[in-house]
């Protein structure tokens, strides 16, 4: 930073740095347009984050982040108890709400096992977890983790956990995505699809044609 | 968004959407980041962000930004007030600041002319920049406006208005970037380039070789 430079404006660069995939070039960017071209974004993005901030949470029952001690997924009465669908963090509550074919409820593990950045069961809410089937209320847990090591570790634990209450286990399918040309398929991906394949189900009709 | 989902966090992601470049998906990645990881870096930039909204605003001499009266440039007295480099926004100043190649004081149009966006003469400070040229101590405007019809336009206006107070005005060349392989460069650059040719000056010495 040069020394005309205005020391308020260097602060606000260094701090809209905190923003994840924003390095000095963009957060000069932001800070430019903030102050240049919508301080009334600014004022607002200040009271809601300061508002956020302060008084966003997680659920007491599932970890997803609410400014409610019960989130809206969890109160909901139009969703289905007996499933539950365990993901790593928040924004996969979404992904998969997006997708528009689960209406069970979450639990959100914030992260997945690492015990070398000192995640452990703990700090995944497993005991929470474990009251949530002890309910006898589940009849499935959707396990939705990543597909890394560590997600497929934790996964198996959830999964060896729904076993002890007699709960159904399942993992969402891994394979080619939509859209996806073979060609272009990772091997491990496709590995998985090749491991996860099902019988093609041909109707009777089709057969004697 | 979904039923469930927190109302704050909706309007969290909303406002963060006000940032450039930020769509909601990046803007749902933040809110995540900030909530979960990172409270301390969104009480930062709440604090920052509200302080310079309030507090910055632009100099009275040169419209840089800054949260004094007159800015760190416009006082500074190791600048060569002789020179005078006219740019279109605060972070054009910056960026000729990182090039390391100019020491004299600026003027930030903040903007260029643009009668479509209603943004005459008199949104450029083209009076406060008259005030500045009738001082009588510049000898040479560097004009360093974008190239485009509006950058040109508005570099054409400013070095009309130099001219009448028998100042100097030049323009920064434009051409072929460093490390630019010729056959990537698009044809506009590359007119501009060759325009812009200069003779080579070869050693006397290497001559006689």
């Amino acid at each position: 930073m040069s020394e005309g430079y205005s020391p308020l404006l260097a602060q606000l660069i260094r701090a809209l740095q905190c923003l994840p995939g924003v390095g000095a070039k963009s957060a000069q960017r932001m800070a430019f347009h903030l102050l240049d071209k919508d301080r009334e974004g600014a004022s607002r993005l200040v009271e809601t984050l300061g508002e956020a901030a302060s008084r966003v949470h997680h659920c007491d029952r599932c970890r997803m982040l609410t400014e409610e001690t019960r989130c809206g997924f969890c109160t909901s009465g139009r969703r289905d108890g007996t499933l539950l669908c365990v993901v790593e963090s928040p924004a996969d509550v979404l992904a998969v709400e997006q997708s528009g074919a689960y209406s069970g409820r979450y639990f959100v593990l914030m992260g997945h096992l690492s015990p070398i950045d000192g995640i452990g069961l703990k700090e995944l809410g497993l005991d929470l977890l474990e009251e949530r089937f002890a309910e006898k209320s589940i009849s499935e847990v959707v396990v939705a983790t990543s597909v890394t090591v560590e997600g497929d570790a934790t996964a198996h634990i959830v999964a060896t956990m729904a076993r002890r209450h007699q709960i159904r286990a399942s993992r969402i399918a891994y394979g080619v995505p939509l859209g996806g040309e073979l060609e272009f398929i990772d091997g491990g991906t496709l590995s998985r699809a090749m491991t996860g394949r099902r019988d093609m189900e041909i109707d009777a009709t089709e057969e004697t044609q």
